[in-house]
């Protein structure tokens, strides 16, 4: 029996390599349109990521007993919605960022008007996939729309993107913080585990309950990570100009609690989420790894 | 009986006041958002309008034997699509409009991010409607989803914006011309139409296709009277910098085919989307109509 780190290693990487070869047969057919569209859509989506929302997607199919290929399209239009934010998000009117995972942001590497345009484009390619999902029914295919439509949207992630731009430079409550969070990235990690449950067109209503808690949990415990690796990063980044730092302040959980606070924090987020998965057995073991793969992870 | 022309301008004022109010319910509901995102979003769609992509989908749902009732939502959508494409057109990374219909555009009366994402979740907000629209059958929300997703993606509006921008300055052939409007603006007026039909969950491979040929051929017929009425504006527009015309000279109809040219081909036009609509019998007046509107409209 592997251990649960090998179970998980195994399992991501089984995910990426089904995502990444989806994403590169459904993006390379080569269409009547603009190649230079094309190439920038390419180019953000293929660029590697961790692919955690089609992971945690494809576990929550596995926790409900659904094989992994009828998640394989729904797992992939969320990293196509996720790829879009991350286009947008990084253009020079938003957080103005050059580098993405160790290479220039898609506005950097064409321009702003393609990358404007490749991030609506991918949005729009989202829904269009979900609409001709293989193996799921007509029901599903709908319900899976509805669930992302409502999640990526006004709000959701695209809502908390405005929420944490009128935030910037501001004092937040951590109620406040928590509300930015729960829409700009919680609501996409909770409609990616929501949507690989809808895999199983029988799933219940009590499932689904336990995996929307479970997927909550998870996404404030993604950020507050990500908050806890950002303050690592920053220590060893040298020659970082400090007057951007100061001029786009965002609050974080670490700036709110202290550093050991939101550490303690996320070991009770990671401990909440298990329990909520209490009624799953081995089949819920996926998502239990992923739990811990989110709270542990150093990038 | 009514005269074509009361005809068509009750239909027409019929159809603003119903789609204005359904976009005015729909985007009045207070949500636990960014207001100032939900205000742009707000102002972007609720600004005025022909509603014209509406009014081909209500009279082609008219043409089929339908009720204008369940068109109403998606002809909805279509107008989110549209608001969503013209705010993103006119940012300063692409046409850099400040005006749209004598008032701000969207970055201008907000800014550049609230109006990056206001696009972004009119476009998601369109596929939400879709997935929930009133008195459809499952199979048919998901025929106008993908209907629309395959309109303004890539290989359709969106492509045909990447294919314009690309265009600027370029001197280009009568096909490549008809290439990029076929995309930019032809692909979301043929789904008007073609959306209109699909609420007859009974309609027809003919009936369709011939609505296609008479959408298509309309779309072609909106553009080249856009370019014309543009000439016309420009003679009568007092100070406008002659520069940044020059700097953005974009082949149109009228210079390739001169003005007395482009205004043949329009006649032309009109002559082949009527008849294509000749296995329609009354119930295909208000297409007719439409059709004599977008080729004779002053604005």
């Amino acid at each position: 029996m592997p251990t649960p780190n090998t179970r998980l290693t195994t399992f991501l990487d089984n995910c990426r390599n089904r995502i990444d070869a989806e994403l590169e047969r459904q993006l390379s057919s080569a269409g009547n349109g603009s190649e230079r569209l094309q190439a920038a859509m390419r180019y953000s989506v293929l660029g590697g990521g961790k692919r955690i929302r089609p992971a945690l997607c494809l576990a929550a199919a596995a926790a409900v007993g659904q094989a992994h290929e009828n998640a394989i399209v729904p797992a992939s239009a969320l990293e196509l919605i996720h790829a879009y934010s991350l286009i947008h998000d990084d253009l020079p009117a938003m957080d103005d960022d050059e580098l993405r995972r160790g290479r220039a942001t898609t506005h950097i590497a064409f321009d702003e008007a393609t990358a404007i345009l490749a991030g609506d484009a991918l949005q729009t390619m989202a829904f269009g996939w979900l609409a001709e999902a293989p193996g799921l029914v007509d029901q599903v295919r709908l319900a899976m729309i509805r669930e992302l439509a409502s999640a990526s949207g006004h709000l959701g992630m695209v809502g908390g993107q405005a929420i944490d731009l009128e935030s910037v430079g501001k004092s937040l409550t951590i109620e406040q913080l928590e509300k930015m969070h729960r829409h700009k990235t919680g609501a996409l990690i909770a409609a990616s585990v929501r949507m690989g449950a809808l895999t199983a067109a029988d799933v219940t209503e009590d499932q689904l309950a336990a995996l929307t808690i479970y997927s909550q949990t998870l996404g404030l415990a993604f950020q507050v990570q990500d908050d806890l690796l950002d303050i690592e990063g920053d220590t060893t980044v040298i020659g970082k100009p400090q007057g951007s730092d100061l001029a786009r302040a965002k609050p974080t959980y670490p700036s709110l609690l202290g550093t050991a606070g939101a550490r303690d924090y996320l070991s009770q987020l990671l401990e909440s989420a298990l329990a909520s998965l209490e009624g799953f057995g081995k089949e819920g073991d996926l998502l239990r790894d992923m739990a811990g793969y989110v709270v542990a992870r150093t990038h």
